[in-house]
């Protein structure tokens, strides 16, 4: 294994901590609340995955730093607004109150907002070239209204229905893949810009496996996952009536599904030869995982 | 006049409508609640400055165009969300229901994430040189936690007491000073990049004095303003027992100082000749402004 798993976390904390500091000044409140949310204990996964997959590339790890936090800042700006009462109105986020529970509302939304302009302000104050801009603009995209925006607005509206398999797994791409693949198109894009070579379209193949299969295993954690081991409430698909791949097509079948698309994102890794290892047990333990 | 103002609003909407289109997909809902809040009538001043300072600097208008919309699109979203409940709470808006009422809260807050969102997809799409990566950069410090965002939280915070002249000053200076002067900071990077000229150093102090200006104006619009020209309601600092200008420093001495930072912003244009004329009606403009 040629990154370790706990080692990695810790670094990636320290590097938040270090892009987010605590400040003393006027509006220090809103500093306390974005780092709140951001330095919760996190799995990491999507800095991880820029991490890995910018070994595989020979991207220098200092490089992909600030694109590697700016994609974590995001996902925890999405949780943040997720959370809010008019939305899925949670109490309970990492084994912690939620943003709006620990503070308020109003401080929630700006929290929110503030980290989300935050990974830009460091994305665009770490560029160091026409690489850097397209690293940028993927993780825009995947971030924006045609990706994980995108999916929660079709989860939004998903509420209280069933909807279609056909819609569902736009959702899931949207929603989670996109942000899962975000650290890999950075990755590439500072190692190959737009030009893509065989070793970047199978890392951008294994993103989109891994994406998908998260969400499936989200969606069977939230009826049989544990809300002390998750923290964060479980059952709730059910209860708020959401179509999931649960609901649709039985956990059976969910359950054979991870079990394909992990061995499909395994088998993707065999082109990295050694180097592949890591990105192999990642999507073991995102098999395994029950938080 | 080297601008005409009704035609540049014109030129502004069609842009904006250009960078966010009509999507028929399966979130097309957002669109449609980002596009209600983006292209409803506003006074277009972010990008008009921008392209103002553009002039000035000889940057081409295609190449400022971007980055004028994106401060749109930034200034579209922070409305958005100070009207939610659980902000400001505001019904009327642009003389329309605010976004929450036309839709509801949560598509209201995702259209918000969206506007910030697609504001840095449309800038990272467009930078065509390290220039525009400072251009976006100073436009992202702007509009966050030290910039606009940090503002709104001093301006929640200070609801309901008093505070001192110092920390209206400074909540001033970002809430709404920041984004007046990004259009600014944009053309300057974008022109000289971080070697600032002589021209750029007066366009810098003339956008940091219009800011205040402004912020002066709406206090006294809140007080002597009408809500039908307007577009949304007066009267609400009284009522929110909020501190403005007005109510530390009172009415007449609000109008004077207004009068002396117009004068002020007039005078810094002298340095560009017949180049500068625009931004002096433009100032004048702001000062007499109904709404």
């Amino acid at each position: 294994m040629t990154i370790d798993m706990e080692n990695m976390v810790a670094y990636v904390n320290g590097a938040l901590d270090k892009y987010l500091p605590v400040k003393d000044n006027f509006q220090k409140n809103i500093y306390e609340a974005m780092r709140y949310s951001l330095l919760a204990s996190g799995k990491r996964i999507r800095p991880i995955l820029a991490f890995a997959a910018a070994e595989i590339l020979d991207v220098p790890r200092e490089e992909i730093k600030p694109f590697a936090c700016a994609i974590e800042m995001i996902h925890t700006y999405s949780l943040i607004h997720d959370d809010l009462p008019a939305m899925d109105n949670d109490d309970l986020r990492r084994g912690r109150p939620t943003c709006h529970k620990q503070f308020n509302e109003a401080l929630a939304i700006l929290a929110g907002d503030g980290l989300l302009n935050k990974a830009f302000e460091i994305m665009s104050q770490n560029i160091k070239d026409m690489n850097g801009v397209l690293a940028m603009n993927k993780i825009a995209e995947m971030s924006g209204s045609e990706g994980m925006i995108g999916g929660q607005v079709v989860d939004l509206e998903s509420e209280g229905h069933s909807v279609s398999g056909e819609i569902l797994q736009h959702m899931y791409r949207c929603k989670t893949g996109a942000l899962l693949k975000a650290p890999i198109l950075a990755a590439v894009a500072l190692s190959c810009g737009n030009k893509l070579t065989d070793e970047a379209k199978y890392l951008i193949h294994y993103g989109e496996i891994i994406g998908v299969a998260f969400q499936v295993k989200d969606d069977i954690l939230d009826v049989e996952g544990n809300t002390e081991v998750l923290g964060k409430a479980v059952g709730r698909d059910v209860k708020e009536k959401k179509s999931t791949m649960v609901t649709l097509y039985g956990m059976e079948y969910c359950k054979q599904l991870l079990e394909r698309l992990t061995a499909e994102a395994i088998a993707d890794c065999e082109y990295f030869g050694n180097k592949g290892d890591f990105l192999k047990e990642l999507a073991i333990y995102l098999l395994k995982r029950d938080k």
